[in-house]
């Protein structure tokens, strides 16, 4: 059969040429702006033609610095399209690691919202690969800043060519972006993403059994772009035409919330904490949501109580996922199943409450102390993953041989899977509690104290114990109404209903909010090195 | 990213992991049979290492010469999966096809359905590459046969091995499959299919926007399996773990209707003349069809009132789709946009009626007289197609440079495509009429014949003419009811009421039933060969 390179470049020509007038829609301070696909294509041939006049070439790493936005859209497609890699940097590190990651990809073109600009001057002297700083701004003018050699993007596009021909030579195996991951110590890993890798994960995104993006869905990818390619949303909104809406920087629950409401938003997506934020709002204040057909969420698990509200409450269908920067990002989703239809509604809670099943395309085993666990529900492994979308190793990194193996991904996820083949994920290796030489699941204790009414967040660790090795104790941070009016012994009695007594808590601590990660996770790391000595001294 | 080789034993070892208890169904002259994927599973691992002991080996091909029924679908993983090419034969061809065909493809194997082993017995000493007979049957003893030497496909799988493991060497670009078109003249011509070529023709037919087939689905596969893989239908069960059910030899509309009600069935498959067929009987006895969430249908254009009857009168919906052997097959799908949503019935049944929107993963262009045409739904060009399922070559064929040029396949399909990129076929380039300099659509007028009410078939040829070069003709059978009592005159004065007065045919030909070919298109090179002088001698 024809040997058909599978690039990116298919994907915004099929936009182009059958979904010229649907629209994106990008939210900014001074209000909604929208343009065409029609628009969006010939701005993004416009990049791709400027970049090789700033002396762009192929392989070359382009770094993104910026939120969900259609600027940001262009450059997924116009750097990749015209062989180059995108390389999207995540905001919210630190400086110290934003510049060991734009050196470590040797990125020579670094382009950054305005508003962003003070995080990279920070960094500025000791990011010598790159050779121009593009600023993406509607203001005619540019700002003053530090950062040089500066180049307006409008400027750039306008000297651009809107009928520049994307690289039709590309094979499906070089690289199209990059994102880096956090690693539990020292720098961020990157991975390396092919044009085919990207393109196999979108057609699984379409699938009707995994999120079944379509023509018909207005999607909101609220899971940030510089954030494993905001698990794919770009890609599968230009190859199958659907609307897109981006909300810009720093949304709140508030503004997502008229974002769907306005919109008529079909699929959002973002982690739990997005959602948990935006529940709060809607129990308060009414918004119309009827649109949406799937809340899509994914990150970190979660809670089921989480997943109740929506789908209780608010009618709203929750699409539990699970992946990472290192599976581009999706790997499995829990969907009901036909043999599912006719279970109780609490049951089919448990069920969407699961990671749920490996999407089609990739391979999956879950390997315990004695090999593949049984598919009971009950036995806990790691989860190894192997597809054309997952990684085989860290760009230019030692650590690669920790993690791949023999052709397997080594995730550090803990999980069971059931008869069905739902995974559950129990905990991370390294987050599991091993107390007495058994172990604790730090997760479905997170999740039995999420479920309280009166919890709003909470997160688990292992802490060092000088007769169990280990010992969980748990963090919570109240609902706003029920601050300092819960004792500890509530939440301990909570879980002593649910739990062996052995699994229970040694002991539970308030805080205002649980520290997280940049990406929104509860940051375990923080807690265990301030933590450590807690239970030797109590 | 990993270097994943995307082969079909990824299809069979998900269906084995994920769907051991989703079932095949078979129905035989003797009743229902059904089993389980986890059944499936262990028979073609029985059959692949059977095969092996019968000696074949990579890269050879094993045929099959059957009906769409459990033992062939183990056929299509087992062969594959073991580095051998599946070889469907049609059944309908003459005699001399299949001897040519058999030997073309130097066939090592033949797998043969019991009842029709007269039809190989016809050729058995014009094949000598074939080294071994399996006969597919539920019967203890192989029937008398003058083939040799012959196997029982049950003793073989018995003597097999349930635990054979399907080879993971095999490269994506390896033959998987292969089927013969039919040609104008001459031979029948061989297409290869790879494995990447099916297994990303089969993801194409799970998204949300084309067939969306999904575990939900209960599949029923009218179009035969000798029959351009039954538009991968097979494939798409087993990738998502939908129930297939597989309509066994000769079935007839009531049968069909039958399975239908009886399995629930939510998605069939087939040619128009199968749908016409089974809506003559659903017009007159009444069965439960509500299961049916889609009714696909291709191979050749399904008139407009065909639709329409599905649509209005039983709430079934119809996918009319576009494709063919060389593409393994399905290349366009007509489903309605977004933006359709707000138009009026008769509107959305134009729609439907046309072959529709490219599906994603292939590129196309229409190409006129003068170059691509426009997208105006008026400029008539023959369509050009690309991508990882078409084929780029007929195996072993010098045709092959007539058809396979500069990297696009010729399909020598006539066809305008509309403003928002619908595609609607006109005619095939050598069935196109031209009459006078000026092109007449034979399509065009059928699809107004066949919408008449006392009209059963029609089809329309260019015949000689002395004046203009070519002038149409039509065929017409007319419905039972109305046989014998329609005049010429009734049905061209209801086609000049709709076409310009040049289109009208210039003779009407009643018969009690068109011609077919082995795949139930209409005939027209017969009908061209023996009305050859019908105008001249008018």
């Amino acid at each position: 059969m024809m040997n058909t390179q599978l690039t990116l470049r298919l994907l915004i020509e099929r936009a182009e040429k059958y979904f010229p007038k649907k629209e994106v829609v990008t939210r900014k301070a001074s209000g909604i702006f929208r343009y065409m696909y029609a628009d969006f294509g010939k701005r993004a041939r416009r990049l791709a033609s400027a970049l090789q006049t700033l002396g762009v070439q192929r392989g070359d790493r382009v770094a993104t610095f910026a939120w969900n936005q259609h600027r940001h859209l262009e450059a997924y497609f116009a750097i990749p399209c015209i062989g180059s890699v995108l390389h999207t940097i995540n905001i919210r590190l630190s400086s110290e690691h934003i510049a060991y990651i734009i050196n470590h990809a040797e990125d020579k073109v670094l382009m950054i919202d305005e508003d962003l600009i003070p995080l990279i001057e920070k960094v500025k002297d000791q990011i010598p690969t790159v050779k121009a700083f593009v600023i993406m701004t509607d203001n005619p003018e540019l700002p003053e800043t530090a950062l040089h050699p500066v180049y307006s993007y409008e400027q750039l596009l306008e000297a651009g060519d809107p009928g520049f021909q994307f690289r039709s030579d590309i094979d499906e195996n070089e690289a199209a972006g990059m994102c880096y991951t956090s690693a539990t110590t020292g720098n961020p890993k990157g991975v390396v993403y092919s044009h085919r890798g990207i393109y196999l994960h979108t057609m699984c995104m379409g699938l009707a059994d995994t999120i079944a993006y379509s023509e018909n869905d207005t999607v909101m990818p609220v899971v940030p772009m510089f954030h494993a390619n905001a698990w794919g949303i770009p890609f599968a909104a230009v190859m199958f035409g659907s609307k897109l809406v981006l909300p810009g920087a720093g949304p709140t629950p508030q503004i997502l919330l008229e974002l769907i409401q306005s919109e008529k938003i079909t699929a959002a997506a973002g982690v739990p904490t997005i959602w948990t934020g935006v529940l709060q709002v809607l129990e308060k204040q009414p918004y119309d949501v009827s649109s949406l057909r799937a809340v899509l969420c994914g990150g970190s698990a979660a809670p089921r109580g989480l997943i109740k509200a929506y789908e209780e409450k608010f009618g709203i269908p929750f699409i539990h996922a699970y992946g990472m920067t290192e599976t581009a990002p999706v790997a499995s989703v829990s969907r009901l199943r036909s043999n599912h239809q006719h279970l109780p509604v609490d049951r089919l809670l448990d069920i969407r409450s699961l990671q749920g099943m490996l999407v089609p395309g990739l391979e999956m085993r879950v390997v315990g102390q004695n090999g593949d666990v049984n598919w009971n529900g009950q036995e806990m492994g790691e989860v190894w993953l192997r597809g054309p979308w997952v990684a085989d190793e860290y760009y230019n990194d030692e650590r690669s041989k920790e993690t791949f193996i023999d052709g397997w991904y080594h995730s550090g996820d803990v999980a069971t899977i059931d008869e069905e083949g739902y995974l559950k994920l129990v905990d991370r290796t390294k987050d599991l509690v091993k107390s007495g030489g058994e172990w604790i699941s730090s997760v479905d204790l997170e999740n039995a104290l999420m479920a309280h009414p009166k919890v709003f967040e909470a997160t688990v660790i292992a802490v060092p114990h000088p007769k169990w090795d280990e010992r969980p104790v748990a963090f919570v941070a109240l609902k706003p109404d029920f601050k300092d009016q819960v004792e500890k012994q509530e939440l301990l009695d909570y879980l002593a209903g649910q739990f062996a007594k052995w699994w229970v808590p040694d002991d539970i601590v308030f805080l205002d909010e649980i520290p997280k990660t940049s990406v929104g996770k509860f940051l375990k790391r923080s807690l265990r090195e301030q933590y450590k000595d807690h239970l030797i001294r109590m």
